[in-house]
């Protein structure tokens, strides 16, 4: 029989455009939320009750890009040029990670993460195994791929191909339902058309989703003009990306034609504020891309191009940016910014499980404090969650049913071991 | 004798260019530094000694420019198009505030303040002797003054000016030194020129500085133009206010001229990107005033246009933003930025006794917790500090030698009490 217990006293954020916030109750049997309401549902009596005095729920953020074991590289390099970054920085060290590695780099943003109230998140990177390995023992949920680089010799390429196929095959429904997996070619740019038709394919087969960067800088849509003679959009929908569902990364250049077939498309974004301003990579159509229905959610991207995995930061970054970009202060409100990295979050991950505080849904929530000087006075409490807060006010984080989070301690992963096995990763990868 | 004692084990941002963060010690001596280095200083055989072990020592963090009190009506009104949000939501209520409103207002404001790592503040607003009051309770160091509106009738002109002068004359230097003051016409659209006029002449009689908001919006400057025939900068120009130090709030839309002109006459400027952008003013060009040796700070403007007071954030959007909206990633790096938070801000309040670790500086500063996963690896602080910390990282805070904040508790306001006030005196202003 599964448990069954009930949070009384607790201010809910369900996020519904007349009430987003409602005071009462709400009933978590087993996995799932069966309840949330003003009013004590009935045949509780047996249930255990939690008290919900002066926490706020959330659901639980969802990070919908990025690559955890980068977390070994941040603050390795900053405010360097692009491809100095790249090149001088990040390659080198990448291309000496071991599975080790991947595992405590993984471990370590995982630790990151659900403290700062994350329940899910997306990883593209390689190792999967490991990063899947982390996902079961810390207790989140992810969705995970293998992100492949096709700029190499076609029995690298083959091989590659195998591997990602294999880990999303294999992973799939793995940790009690809690991994689900993608077909990830990097991007246009890294990935010859012949090769993304055949991971088209590999995703047809699986009956998987889709996930690339996509238009992350002017650079790159440039060259794929002069290398395809059409924009990434264009030549993404040409290869039959986009008869998958799929989500990209980035999209910060877009025509108002682009758009269009975006949303005709149903193809979800993964808006990386943090990260795009911090590589000078651009601004977002955000406000466009909202209004024309396509879903965008937000990530962190790596961590070393960010540098933290804090959502809320990601959330008001969404919310605020836009507005002094378009002059407009009403562009991205308060509500519509807490649902990019919560429901919107959960439907371009293509999930119908998680994301909302509602009957049905899987119970991956989070409490935040709000007795602190910034949560008051108690006006607006999705102004205060999207302008105010912070990752250290998540007390409790729950996922799948089961506490992760308690009191700020990460249950499920040992913290001090985590820090001091990154720590020596890092060492090992400057002293090889 | 003043009390002396040494921290070892420490890390300290003393932000050299070549050596940003040294590994050490720091002798503290009464309310002054007296020494930072590597190597352990002479003579301290006989003092107390604290160990930094796992601490990051910084300065504290200076906020320019804000208005504390209006903490009570944070959350009151977000998303709306300026006027109405002024008009319909901040005026009303702000009409009704007594000087109890503006104590409580302030305190709860001090407290996130203080235990967010900021340790000086400027504030301008009405009802400064509460604010006073505040700033000598809380043991913070603040700059004050009262701002002032000249939309009114002579004798109601004349009566805030005695109110400023007064309160400038009878507060300078109280607080054992902490409290400086400044004189501060609100605007160039708020005060007829005649009467700041007025306001540069009592500055100079009271050789003090002045503040005031300038071209924040497009609309503003538009307004200065078509009331004087010269944009916001010449009109001050021709009325004498850059005769005094000044320090302009906001500054957003500037000329290549306008810039010159500010350098030319060592005008500083407080830059505020979160009230910027969520008011849709517009992204202020800190990169070229920072190339033209413009000493720019950053301030977080009041918390109802912001909404938190968490000056990490300034410093991170302030290395951000302006990468992103320029495309240049060598923008604002991560130590030009934490200078601005903390250094920059000591000379644009015209302090030449704190806002850096260094012998003979004001023993104002703070202790960040290194031991947790988004400080790892250890590659480089003053990056961590910048692009991943946060108001919660905070363990210690000194202000004048004095510990304020210890283990995240604030040592010298009544926490819990201020909290209570601060949410009734909103209620009481909703039911009045």
């Amino acid at each position: 029989m599964s448990r069954k217990w009930l949070i009384k006293n607790g201010a809910f954020a369900v996020l519904d455009a007349n009430k987003p916030v409602i005071h009462g109750y709400m009933l978590i049997e087993g996995d799932k939320i069966t309840y949330v309401g003003e009013e004590r549902p009935e045949g509780v009596e047996g249930a255990e009750t939690f008290d919900g005095k002066g926490l706020l729920f959330l659901p639980g953020l969802i990070n919908t890009h990025g690559h955890a074991a980068m977390s070994l590289l941040r603050g390795y390099g900053d405010d360097l040029a692009l491809q100095v970054w790249l090149q001088e920085k990040m390659w080198p060290m990448e291309a000496k990670f071991t599975s080790e590695d991947v595992y405590w780099g993984t471990a370590l943003s995982a630790l990151e993460m659900l403290k700062g109230g994350t329940t899910t998140f997306l990883d593209m990177y390689d190792h999967m195994d490991q990063v899947g390995k982390v996902v079961e023992e810390s207790g989140m949920r992810a969705v995970l791929t293998r992100g492949v680089i096709g700029l190499c010799p076609p029995e690298v390429q083959q091989q590659k191909l195998d591997e990602a196929v294999a880990f999303a095959r294999d992973w799939n429904g793995k940790a009690d339902g809690r991994i689900t997996t993608m077909i990830s070619p990097h991007s246009p740019y890294t990935c010859p058309p012949d090769y993304i038709e055949k991971l088209v394919q590999a995703a047809h087969d699986l009956n998987l989703p889709l996930h690339t960067h996509m238009s992350e800088t002017r650079a790159e849509v440039q060259q794929n003009v002069d290398d395809y003679g059409v924009r990434p959009v264009q030549h993404l929908l040409n290869l039959g990306v986009f008869s998958r569902p799929t989500l990209l990364a980035h999209a910060v250049h877009l025509t108002d034609e682009e758009i269009e077939v975006l949303a005709a498309h149903k193809v979800t974004v993964s808006h990386n504020p943090g990260s795009n301003l911090k590589l000078a990579s651009g601004i977002a159509r955000v406000p466009e891309l909202l209004k024309a229905g396509v879903v965008v959610s937000l990530g962190t991207d790596g961590p070393a191009s960010n540098n933290n995995l804090d959502m809320f930061e990601e959330i008001r970054l969404a919310a605020l940016i836009h507005k002094g970009v378009s002059g407009d202060p009403t562009a991205v409100p308060a509500r519509e910014a807490l649902l990019m990295g919560t429901d919107y979050g959960a439907k371009s991950l293509f999930l119908d499980n998680t994301g909302r505080l509602a009957a049905g849904m899987k119970a991956d929530f989070i409490a935040v404090n709000t007795e602190q000087a910034h949560f008051l006075p108690r006006t607006d409490y999705v102004s205060h969650a999207v302008y105010s807060a912070g990752p250290k006010d998540v007390e409790h984080v729950w996922v799948d049913g089961k506490q992760v989070v308690r009191n700020g301690e990460c249950l499920t992963l040992d913290e001090e071991r985590v820090r001091f096995e990154a720590q020596s990763a890092f060492e090992g990868l400057l002293s090889r």
